[in-house]
């Protein structure tokens, strides 16, 4: 069997002949990131393989010069003899913070009000319960339960084998005096209160929730007081399958992997355990003070979650095992919550219409308003919504993770060092930008290369087809490895001082048919109903994407409909606060199960009229430049046809 | 720490100074009995300590003579050095074959007519799926649920994570024509059918279900086709726990242990495991096959088994932790059957009339006949019910298992070699006896002691007060080390040739006892309802005990009440049968319930007519001779007075 030897670990496996250079890096215990799931897509697993014979499949993301010093992708090498790896550091990306959620904490409240007391999901009883005698020798079980009736006219109650497992010894240690904690009802199991704790002495004040987002890039977790429905606090870090693939679809692939889904479910319960965790210490609270969880998440997300095999989410017809799953026990899941905890999904479309959405337009308030309303959310996705009071409609677009700056030479997440808003002087074609944190730039986040876009085309920089103009004289325009390119940092600026930073003919191409999915998406729904995108009221924007979009720019590139600015409003996380007013609000979580019915999904794969819709839109801003008359103003304004 | 030497296994193990000798042998691997539970009650736990120093905590069990051999209770005796011990061979009584139950299968059906067709609890459907395309994309889940409403009106549907993990998989795999296999309902969970599992093809005739009667001493599974409602197959063996205890104080002091309670349950659920792989291999069926499980079983039994806390119900005022606990699912007790089929444990009233008793009340029809009935269950504790289809009241009398051959010197289980019938010559006061295989005799079982007790009082070898005649004419009749005994058989005519076969007063006095105590019960029950035991028209005997008692002896020496003989009716194992009843059939699962609720208890520890009764009891057959007027007759025509 071949050995292999891995640097700078100085790590040697033996390994079939055969074995791709990833799986052999796995044996050794080595990760290395596979944003796109193995599947050698995105050029991100690039090992140099510095003796012996392997074979690449394929070296579609690798440049002459890369293949001349021995690189190869890890994911698509075949080992053939005994082979030196060396392994390039990886991205610090799952250690990197997300910003502080902890500011944000502070304003997030129920968007509207609701009557959280008067039938919670979770409540707390103190019971000063009599002994039992030989006169009255009723069993422990009836005997809580005798006394929840007459102090509580608590008539009925169930309670599963943890509790009653305790529950003598509990009572007897209490001498008598307990908090009884149950679950007063749950949506689908309906049947009577469950028990699901009793704790010694009155605890009635310690009884926590949490709601749950689960991101494809980040997850969220909101801790919630039950006893007051008020956000404590909250906590979000990136989801740790980023190492398994960087979008929903990599993911797939990578579930298929023998014990693949398994690690993926493994590896997004310990993203929330920790986020738990750390959340349970701030706030001096253990976990298992914790009763209840919500949470939301797209279709794949859920499927993930819950262990649910999502290859047919990813294939023709596109179908999801379950579209609201039952509530679960935190302990089947292992999430380190109180083990009797109930976890409750929220309900999804379909495939590409999930939980975070139907939360969203909840949280948005989209379900109620008398105004014709979009809701978007374009995170590693681009889903939207269309509608109001009286009927909503909602379709995706496979816009893919370029706005979060994947597949994109020099892209990068929106962390510190990425560049998030660029200028080009319209005579000189310099730029000028600004980083996050005010970083020496590494990379181009999703704001960025949709400032640098609107730049690159309003400056003539850039054609309406995406055609870089290298008649310009300017050094920033060039011909690199991939094609036509144009230079945003020359690399003595970057941090690393290894490479220009640079976006590509290719780059602008991913980008624009992205954009043009979006846009289509919208104007496909709209004359799915026969309305005009010129007729929608309001903008909702919910997701992370929003926090830092310029609206401006979004249109100038047609990303968004052009119309005023103040129609646009950006909601944050509309996933995550969705998830928090179904934990604290049984009357909401019956909504948006109506929601999630009520929703019609377009299917934009088996329409029409989006294949011509996108065509239209596969030009900056749009073939139609009549419907973006703020952009044609500036155009004709600069002299651009 | 010191170091034990082990014979005749030549282990050495190293344990900290005051260890318990059943402690290292436990350390070292090495499997002892400890029929009391390690409570230096039962003397069955000797072992020789041949080298060192030990400290005997009690020594009650062991004759001086023993003591003088070095003999050692393992469970009350403490390591003081290094020390060698010798195990002497154990009782073989966990290997022991129970008495064939195929044989009983073959006639075991239901006792009364019950529509079982109309409304089972597990139900099959052959489904055969329109595959999903773009224009119906309804998810896996409800998909299935559509067609299960087509074709079969079964409208609403939940299913648990394990079942819809499958399930994507399960469709495709079998080209979308599956069996689907719905819990219809649930006594306790309400709400709608659960669907359990999807298997390819057609496989509706392949569904089965298991009864299972927990005893103390034995355990008892019937296979039951659930398509037919047939029970196909059944098995019985010796409950692994009663290496742990004999009765259920010693189990339940046992369970006091740290890691007792789950050993204990680990050894229950490990016999039913491998009756079930018994019951599976010879009739040609899958575990996974086994989509439901009722079990019945006396209080302390049903608690092991679920693992809850058993110590309140052994400590007045005799608590149970749950009466009526919910249908768990075979997974959560590691039963090895299909994981997401529902265990179902019958009601209980209390602590000491349990599960086994109310199965036993239905199973033998005492609820429902107009007669005045007297339901006994005599194991390895005494339980009766008084009544008729109106009125139920029982008790339980703490008889001990010395009617299953426990606490009496030559005791021993009713297996091969068990003295089972005795008879004694008036004149010579010699013996002839039959033991069970017609092998050489290795003790005295329940029927055998009753058959023994009966001869020596009807021959004047022992008066109404148990003494023994020590004046008889007779070498059988002698002073051992434990006091006056008679020798049944002598040590020549025994299999292992080492020690007479013997009943000493000490074991007369608590065999007198235990009789007292359950005819006592038998005359409480009746003067709480104001009857005579003369009323009671049919006296219906369920339990292991009943199939070998012999009812004139047992009425000779006062144990059953003098009444014509056919009023006794043998039911068998009650328990099972009740078990197998309320799985087949649900109008009766509901039936039970009703008679747990309806049956008063009498807590006879709390009773003074009790203490009353027992106390005349204490003699053969009663200080109220006119009681029993058939041994009045007898006594006088032998001229006893």
């Amino acid at each position: 069997m071949p050995k292999v030897e891995i640097h700078p670990q100085g790590v040697f496996v033996e390994v079939e002949q055969g074995t791709l250079v990833s799986e052999a890096l796995a044996k050794a215990g080595i990760q290395i990131l596979l944003p796109c799931g193995g599947q050698g897509r995105c050029g991100r697993c690039k090992v140099v393989v510095e003796k012996g014979d392997v074979r690449r499949r394929s070296i579609s993301r690798l440049s002459p010069t890369e293949l001349e010093q021995g690189y190869a992708l890890a994911c698509q090498t075949l080992i053939e003899s005994d082979v030196v790896v060396f392994v390039p550091p990886q991205e610090e990306l799952i250690k990197h913070k997300l910003p502080s959620e902890k500011a944000v904490a502070e304003r997030i409240t129920l968007p509207f009000p609701c009557d959280w007391q008067s039938n919670p999901f979770v409540r707390a009883f103190y019971l000063d319960i009599e002994p039992p005698s030989l006169a009255d020798n009723t069993t422990d079980f009836e005997r809580l339960k005798r006394e929840l009736t007459r102090q509580y006219n608590v008539t009925e109650l169930i309670a599963d084998l943890p509790v009653l497992r305790n529950l003598a010894q509990t009572l007897r240690k209490a001498d008598w005096k307990v908090t009884a904690i149950l679950e007063m009802h749950n949506w689908a199991r309906k049947g009577p209160p469950r028990l699901i704790d009793v704790r010694p002495g009155d605890v009635t004040d310690r009884i926590f929730g949490v709601a749950v987002d689960i991101g494809t890039t980040s997850n969220v977790v909101y801790l919630v007081d039950l006893s007051t429905a008020q956000v404590v606090d909250t906590a979000a870090e990136y989801n740790k399958q980023i190492s398994c693939g960087e979008d929903i679809i990599s993911r797939i692939v990578y579930a298929k992997r023998p014990g693949g889904l398994e690690h993926l479910q493994r590896l997004v319960i310990q993203t929330i355990n920790e986020l738990i965790e750390q959340l349970c210490q701030r706030n001096g609270i253990e976990p298992e003070d914790i009763y209840f969880m919500t949470a939301a998440g797209n279709t794949t997300m859920i499927h993930l979650f819950l262990g649910l095999w999502p290859e047919p989410i990813r294939l023709e017809p596109y179908i999801p095992t379950v579209r609201h799953p039952l509530p679960v026990k935190a302990s089947e899941l292992g999430l380190r919550i109180n083990p009797e905890a109930t976890v409750d999904c929220l309900p999804s479309v379909g495939s590409y219409v999930g939980a975070d959405i139907t939360a969203g337009v909840l949280s948005s308030r989209t379900f109620e308003t008398e105004k014709l309303t979009l809701f978007m959310d374009i995170g590693t996705n681009g889903e939207m919504v269309l509608g109001n009071f009286d009927w909503l409609i909602s379709c995706a677009c496979s816009a893919g993770p370029a706005f979060e700056g994947s597949g994109v030479k020099s892209g990068m997440r929106a962390t510190v060092g990425a560049i998030e808003e660029v200028w080009i002087n319209g005579n000189t074609y310099e730029p000028t930008y600004r980083t996050i944190g005010d970083a020496p730039p590494e990379g181009l986040c999703g704001s960025g290369i949709i400032s640098l876009l609107a730049e690159m085309f309003i400056t003539g920089v850039m054609d309406k087809g995406g055609r870089i103009n290298r008649s310009l004289n300017t050094p920033r325009v060039r011909v690199g490895d991939h094609g036509p390119e144009y230079v945003v940092a020359w690399k003595e600026e970057t941090r690393h001082k290894e490479e220009d930073i640079v976006i590509t003919e290719v780059d602008i191409s991913n980008l624009l048919r992205a954009k043009a999915a979006i846009y289509a998406g919208f104007r496909t729904l709209a004359r799915a109903v026969g309305v005009q995108i010129a007729d929608v009221e309001q903008v909702l924007i919910g997701g992370a994407f929003g926090k830092y979009l310029n609206i401006e720019k979004a249109i100038q590139i047609g990303l968004l409909p052009d119309m005023p600015w103040d129609r646009f409003k950006f909601l944050g996380n509309t996933s995550a606060l969705g998830a928090y007013i179904s934990l604290v609000c049984p009357e909401m979580r019956e909504k948006v199960v109506e929601i999630a019915e009520k929703m019609t999904y377009l299917e934009l794969s088996a329409d029409n009229t989006f294949t011509e819709e996108f065509t239209s839109a596969l030009f900056f801003p749009h073939t139609d430049i009549e419907a973006f008359p703020s952009v044609k103003k500036i155009l004709e304004g600069r002299g651009v046809r």
